[in-house]
């Protein structure tokens, strides 16, 4: 393990902070944790939680003195954040984000980055559907990958210490441009969520099947869905604020594919279902083999599970 | 354990046929097990395995003098088995299938069925994507849905028996309508399969993003759609082109409701996106209370496992 920084801040303690938290008492990353929450609940949590070792009621204060200050709180909040924190920044310090966009971070972030401060934007690519201080765990970013989308005249050594950090974290670092970021996470996580919102709002508001029908028999496929759906609403919805063009991009091809199905199911097409479904297949096996998921049957949750 | 057959005839072994298999066994439900595939490789495999203990190279052979038949194969495959298996059937026998279309296999089925053999139709509402005979437990069926969809002269007796039957492999039993069955499963299992193989088909021709990206990054959301994705493909074609008119019904609901999700993406609605996503929180939560999921983090694939 490496340990770059000696003071760590957590501005937001939601899922992602509360774990990075956990992580960094358990790989002994730093020798203090400050953090900042917005509401008197969460920050009364943090403590009892011995997530930090004080906890702020201004993100200022939070940030005083800090080598590493990690924003956690949903991206819309990061315009106001930034004002407020800069002038408390230390000279020297790495200022980093988790946030499920990149583009619209630098876009809100950067205009106000004082001189001799880093910020390298960040993206760590683990979550559960649930949120929270009481939520997060140590090992949530273990063989995950963490983007991270450094601008073109970032610090190398300061994008090399963030790295390190990641690393000891358990995650994977992969360097992109934000723009890039931006057009890989609208396929693999934002147009996933958005559908998945979609289809539980779909059966919510149906007059021929009753929402205790759609519960009672969710294991047929719906569950799984109803799992990403459960995510948190407010990070969610400033995401999709906040990713438009590649979100309304991937959408437009979504449905276009889905009215070529619906094609086929309506004029009896049967070899190009089972072309495309057969396709898919495929892309499953690879994910398996590239170990970002397991092979154990997980939909009945009765089988042998692996991990 | 109520024992109600003493001989179990199981035509096609793939992951529903051996689990059924592994349940008649260990819970000892029949005398004996015969069995029928249609290639040489899953006969040989399903003796290899002791799923039956014969296994016969026609249908016909199959079902001979068995008091219980379960039609295991795809659902566009009924309507040939019917017209072989009927002559061969013993007077008394119950006759009934795992199919996830209930409408089009009476209309496969019903025709053929002789008097005195009862003909009642089920789906046992349990999977995993794996599909084949070594794909199969005995506890797949363990607490979840298995739904009958008897017709209106059918006898109560016989009925009774197989409900028996369900029960003894860990099930509880519904029962409906064939029509209402149609329309429950297009929502809660069909079109989540649809949208499924359709973003994991989507992903795999875009230009911008390549296909190691999307497996690589998986874990933001794509990944639990492939695993639904990896389904059997025949199997899930018969479904479409057998529960046509349910899954464009569903289908137009779901594509008017994305289109609104769109709309407010495209304006900057962050109140409607926000509302929407709350609502699905909560039918998240009543499926957990409903039994049929865990609210474990199962996402990160790192969280504690409470089943």
């Amino acid at each position: 393990m490496t340990r770059e920084f000696k003071h760590i801040a957590i501005i937001g303690i939601g899922l992602i902070g509360s774990s990075i938290a956990h992580a960094v008492r358990k790989n002994e990353l730093a020798d203090k944790i400050t953090g900042y929450a917005k509401t008197d609940a969460t920050r009364a949590k943090a403590l009892e939680l011995c997530l930090v070792d004080q906890i702020c009621s201004t993100a200022a204060d939070a940030v005083s003195g800090a080598d590493l200050i990690i924003l956690c709180s949903p991206v819309g909040s990061y315009a106001a954040l930034s004002m407020e924190i800069m002038p408390a920044l230390k000279a020297g310090a790495i200022l980093t984000d988790v946030g499920s966009v990149k583009g619209a971070v630098v876009r809100d972030v950067l205009p106000h980055v004082p001189a001799g401060v880093h910020f390298i934007p960040g993206h760590p690519i683990a979550g559960t559907e649930q949120s929270g201080p009481e939520a997060g765990f140590a090992e949530l970013f273990l063989n995950r990958w963490c983007i991270l989308t450094p601008l073109a005249d970032a610090d190398p050594r300061a994008v090399e210490r963030l790295t390190a950090f990641w690393r000891s974290c358990g995650s994977n670092v992969e360097i992109m441009t934000p723009e890039h970021h931006d057009l890989v996470l609208a396929i693999t996580s934002h147009l996933p969520h958005l559908i998945a919102y979609n289809i539980v709002s779909t059966a919510a508001d149906l007059e021929q099947v009753t929402s205790s029908e759609v519960i009672k028999y969710s294991a047929g496929g719906f569950r799984d869905f109803t799992r990403i759906a459960a995510s948190d609403p407010t990070m969610w919805r400033d995401v999709f604020l906040n990713n438009k063009d590649a979100v309304l991009e991937m959408l437009g091809r979504f449905s276009e594919d889905l009215s070529a199905l619906q094609r086929a199911i309506r004029w009896g097409d049967g070899e190009t279902l089972f072309n495309i479904f057969s396709r898919s297949r495929e892309v499953r096996r690879n994910i398996i083999a590239a170990g970002q998921d397991t092979a154990a049957p997980d939909f009945g949750r009765g089988g042998p599970k692996t991990q």
